[in-house]
């Protein structure tokens, strides 16, 4: 039996192949009924739409490439939400690679999702990755490449990052403001610019209130569980030990959470903690962590419209590319409320 | 100038084409010696190698599409990394598609991923979906398709489950164990097997110790955090309340355990409380969350490996599809924990 084609469908609905292919494609000129009914037909004819047919004629996949350090991060995983909302409104879908944080895993993502033939890709920076001739290759190929979170620094690229420092800066001005007085901060690689940016935004705000900076709260973690709880542990041996931490993101928060708990003092309540990220655990833990929003769904959507732009006007203009910096949330919870100590009661 | 081929990188190094071919694709029979000079060698002379003619001569691409419902839940992340794990040991990369559970975007996720020429699919099927006309296009065209966690009835494809009865008749034992009476079961839709068979293993666990079952302590939520928070609300006002839930995942439990911490009583620890799924939050929510490891890496490994063993035999044999399925195992955390009620001091 010959296949079935689009000129059959509209034959059997007495309309014309282009209104069959619009409303197959979801196209938006075509009303909701019309496009059940097509599906209807299509689906009662065994239609197989033909996408590769479909992209040779086009030049377009409608593939979007998303490349994402882990899938285990729900930070990443509420900015594919935000990458999908845009991406399905205009008829794209989203493939993932995970790098899961290594440079060789990175290199072999961009050439996978160049292979698929995607229509761009936005991507976020493994931690390991110092270096860019795989994305290079992206831009030599005119297919639009689009930063979020984390950028490097010399790929001249659209980028959608929230503002790191005034993040860290509101984190640490909070735990001042609730009256902690030796507050320490455990940061992330100096390399990766975020970490960098949110240790300068900690130092300031101090600066800012008139504190000492203290060289010996400032610690360099790995942003894992395991290294949070390390660092925390050497903060509180110190002879003069903080009475407030900030962490530099939630999972090494979490680390400092649980080295506080395990330790003789002080407990939780009795030490301030601020994280960064909101991850899904965040609101969860006991403590519930008060930390940093940096608007993920939103970071997803913009980042998703540049690349609409960018593959609306074809080739790219020879315009700066677009920089957006997103307003980070400080989301206060339990984790950095100071409690006055309690009064003994007289016997 | 013209472009850099195999042959002159061969030619550089004085060996073959082949050797050079081998080594640039991670061939196990070249030293990694001899890979990292050839390697070097591609980048100086700036060798762009041609993925996609490479595919058309071997009609593999070298990708496996795995679908999941959401890139937010844990359990798909670690399951992922089993996936990755063999499939980069066989020089495979993994391109992710994500369902968001609904049906719709599943049907568009196999769409993407066949029009991408993945090798095979691994997938985990959608909270939605109930017929299944998109895998069989897979079948169709001969690429392996392998189902994990979740299948569908009547889809006869290999695949690799946990034993979810015996999961959760070792979770309700273990409450019987502790001492709890009046053991509460929420449960998740039931069209869905693995929610279904974990009732099953509820009610027989129940039965096999002499228990009653009570068709008041039996919910049936959404699998959600909101769905547990309701339910277990529910089951704390009944006239005669539970004083144990088991529930059928780990979002389920997080949110009856918030429900629990906001009731009058009781408090946690007056009241045992086990999920299931081990998801990561699992451990650092206050009480530890007592739960089912469904041992994620593996049953990943287990997909990928089944996947091998397929694309390796080329057209798949008429034997009936393999299925695995795991061994679940308990992890006793501090929700579980029945506490004997303090004896009152005598004034």
């Amino acid at each position: 039996m010959a296949r079935t084609t689009i000129h059959d469908i509209a034959k059997e609905l007495h309309t014309t192949a282009a209104t069959v292919s619009r409303a197959l494609n979801d196209h938006p000129s075509i009303s909701a009924a019309t496009k059940e009914t097509v599906k209807a037909t299509a689906l009662r004819l065994n239609y197989q739409h033909n996408r590769a047919a479909s992209s040779l004629r086009s030049g377009k996949t409608y593939v979007i490439g998303v490349l994402i350090p882990s899938a285990e991060v729900s930070f990443f995983g509420s900015v594919i939400h935000g990458i999908e909302k845009i991406a399905k409104s205009q008829g794209y879908n989203v493939l993932l690679f995970q790098t899961n944080e290594q440079y060789e895993d990175e290199v072999q993502g961009v050439q996978t999702l160049l292979q698929s033939n995607v229509d761009g890709i936005i991507a976020s920076i493994s931690k390991e990755t110092i270096q860019y001739d795989h994305f290079l290759e992206v831009k030599r190929r005119d297919i639009p490449l689009i930063l979020f979170d984390r950028s490097l620094e010399g790929l001249d690229v659209p980028s959608v990052m929230i503002n790191d420092y005034k993040g860290a800066f509101m984190a640490t001005e909070h735990l001042i403001e609730q009256g902690f007085t030796r507050i320490a901060h455990i940061s992330g690689p100096q390399h990766i610019s975020i970490f960098h940016e949110r240790l300068k935004g900690y130092v300031d705000a101090l600066a800012a209130h008139g504190m000492k900076i203290d060289g010996d709260l400032i610690m360099y973690g790995k942003v894992t569980i395991d290294s949070g709880r390390t660092c925390a542990e050497q903060l509180l041996q110190l002879p003069s030990p903080p009475d407030a931490i900030f962490a530099a993101e939630d999972f090494t928060a979490l680390g400092a959470l649980q080295a506080i708990k395990e330790s003789k003092w002080p407990k939780p309540g009795q030490i301030g903690l601020v994280g960064f990220a909101n991850e899904a655990f965040s609101a969860y833990i006991t403590p519930s962590l008060t930390t940093i929003d940096q608007q993920t769904a939103l970071m997803g959507e913009e980042a998703a419209k540049i690349f609409m732009d960018l593959s609306q006007k074809g080739k790219k203009p020879d315009l700066p590319p677009q920089k957006i910096v997103l307003e980070p949330l400080l989301v206060q919870r339990e984790s950095s409320i100071k409690r006055k100590p309690k009064k003994k009661s007289i016997p």
